[in-house]
């Protein structure tokens, strides 16, 4: 692959708070997942990160997250697929309110947090997300881990999907990623994690904690906007990239609105 | 004019609760205003209620609220210009998202309690209303209330506007509605109600409490959905209607989409 | 033993909403368990269902639950022992505010929804919630699950215990309800259902699914306040048990305040 | 007076947001004002800072607020008298929860943002709130604006008052603050400020815009804990009254618990 997107959860302030850098991390980014209000984001950040990502040129992303602002939408909750879906569907709409007004374009979708771990795994409520993205416009790209079963959910419908990889994290030999509690699961090394990226875009596969090189799917890369050294890391992994001849653009919408 | 709209909040339930005998009032009512997660509603009750609309052939309105579950959007709160515009974008569009999502058209949008009294009397607030509706779809009806700022308001952005009026309402000199507050604020007996809906809508003129004739524009009429007798009195409404040659149907829509 | 309590949910409105008839449960229930704001309740609710409780004699006791509103508390979140704790100490103080400034006492305190069955088989939230209660009041009566975790938890903090039964659930041969998911979870026969409760608290023993007969300890009945045959169904109990010489009370305070 | 107190509004973050260097203002101020989970604040950020107030010896006060998280508290909304007593107790009993679980004890009620405002000039408001803090707990000292209707309504009931004065705000002829939409509302020269609070802590008056020498009750000096030299500016007050032999020390409760 001669093309990667680097992704960013943005938007996430609430009210008086604010989080993140967003206006230095949209001028790394190609593709910007942006809260809708349940799990962080209110209406005046949803419009300004809207405007934002139009003036950088970003690809907007709707990233709707579990009813949970306390827990910033990363506890599970036992919900229904039904509940998934009437969510998903309220969340994308309300950011679409956003991106219409401002005569913009909404290009993809990526749950949030818990709902996208708990999309990665449970087929029905990857089913329920798929269904509502695939309801309200079809030509959305849908975002997920890559391998999960929301990504074939999303193909089970015919949507367009883009499997996401992680720089800072390691693979298992099933191409799952180690679980956080484990000691092995972040990779600190910046030089490292560049590494991946590349090998992970460029030749499709990564190598698993015990060295193994195994395929993978990389559409587009996370990057995470918060920790102190964020946007250096999220600069880092695009110089790499492009460096090394891999063009860095978001993710092309393969139908017509 | 030989027509008349009905319209009522619907979808007023949240998560557990319920409220108001929706499936009835939709078989009387020809537009309804569905409150949209701010004020009262969640994802799931939204959704249902706009499935029940399309099933019964009802005009679709998104609702907006002010964000007071718990004083049901009734209290003022002194938000800006920018917010309101912010929150009505917000609500629209989680609603469309549903009407989308099923296949639906959106029709109007009425603001609702504290936030349709702001609307009527400020001029600021009018104004961001309506812009946020021009800016999301311009040939979305927008509903305020008779002679209100929110109409001038929707006016000059070259908005379709419907002129709301109440049955149950008495009416000053100068065309508002005799605030709450008073002792003859509202009309208890139902066939006085009925004929004073009937002057409106077929003469456009009401009578004030002072026995005044004046003029009022009366293109949709606001029919409650809560009380015990709501949906007998709405049957009363349209019954009364119908027997004296007004047709009782949603408001044509003059643009195309 | 001679005495029973019977304890029902109640304050479960919120705002606009009402929920339940409360007001006459109240002449029933010996024990109420008033909703702290977090998956139903509002200070409005909450001060008057504390009034009606004075009023009328009923023991007062907290139940918290889980910041789920929408889902009103029944939908599990993977929350950890400290989170647990922070809101039961939250929600027991928030309900205290409003006992102390009507001079009652606060009696007990009983986790909803979610958060009460995660209580009963997760020994570490159980153990969280009990510590809770500890230190805030150690003269509160914990009401929780017979044979549950939190029942042993709030043995090991030395707190007085209520073991709850329930009336209309059937039990299996190790003393757990049986799963709502099972066809036999529920006895619907109101004349069977206070003969369970019946034996539990005079014989302290129950027939499980399979009609053997195992011990269990019933300090407190539960009565659900929802359903349209709810006020009933609570009457017939307390008439069984009052027929049968059972006197039935709130659970009595051993340590002094 | 020979001495002073200086308190400042903490533990306004909330789940995943943090806010301000409480910390740090904790070695500085003498009373905590914590935010209680209606405007700011939540379970955990409130155990942690009354947790921190204690080990610091700092004076812990409940900081009510409007329920208002996404306008910080700072939108004015039109509640009821019932509905601000109704919050005040919710609020407060939930604080004193974690001071009573931590050992400590909960000494003063600051209303927070709007509703420090609207208790400022609205008498029966104020008098709600008033009474609330005396229902829950009639040694809790009440601060309130020099000069406001708090305080006035505080002394109706008996309690004991501390009247707040303001660093960097100016005063107008007849005693109150000149309004943030004026320019010449803030005092930005920190010197002038230090210098401001000197002579209201020390004689008992201040200097209005026009220069003229009115009377004011200084009881307390509000520290604000945002803006980038929140704790700099704070520690000058605190130096300069140092310096002048005026001792810092949280207001001393007259009255036993």
């Amino acid at each position: 692959m001669r093309s990667a997107d680097l992704n960013c959860d943005l938007g996430e302030g609430y009210g008086a708070y604010r989080k993140g850098r967003d206006d230095e991390l949209l001028d790394v980014v190609t593709s910007a997942n942006i809260a809708c209000g349940f799990h962080a984001g209110d209406p005046s950040v949803m419009r300004k990160t809207v405007e934002l990502c139009l003036e950088k040129g970003v690809a907007i992303g709707a990233h709707p997250g579990l009813p949970d602002l306390q827990g910033f939408g990363r506890r599970e909750m036992r919900i229904t697929p039904q509940e998934a879906y009437d969510m998903t569907i309220y969340q994308i709409g309300a950011l679409y309110g956003f991106v219409k007004a401002a005569g913009g374009v909404l290009h993809h979708v990526k749950p949030h947090g818990a709902l996208y771990n708990m999309a990665a795994v449970n087929s029905e409520l990857a089913h329920a997300i798929a269904e509502a993205v695939y309801r309200i416009e079809p030509t959305l790209v849908i975002y997920g881990l890559s391998g999960s079963e929301l990504i074939r959910a999303g193909e089970r419908f015919g949507l367009q999907t883009a499997s996401e990889v992680f720089a800072d994290r390691t693979y298992q030999e099933d191409g799952t990623l180690t679980p956080r509690s484990s000691g092995t699961a972040l990779i600190h090394n910046e030089a490292e994690a560049a590494a991946q990226v590349l090998r992970m875009v460029r030749q499709g596969s990564v190598l698993t904690i015990k060295q193994t090189e195994i395929r993978i799917k990389a559409d587009t890369v996370c990057i995470h906007g918060d920790g102190n050294r964020a946007v250096e890391f999220a600069r880092k992994i695009r110089n790499t990239l492009e460096t090394e001849g891999v063009s860095v653009r978001s993710v092309a919408v393969e139908k017509s609105f």
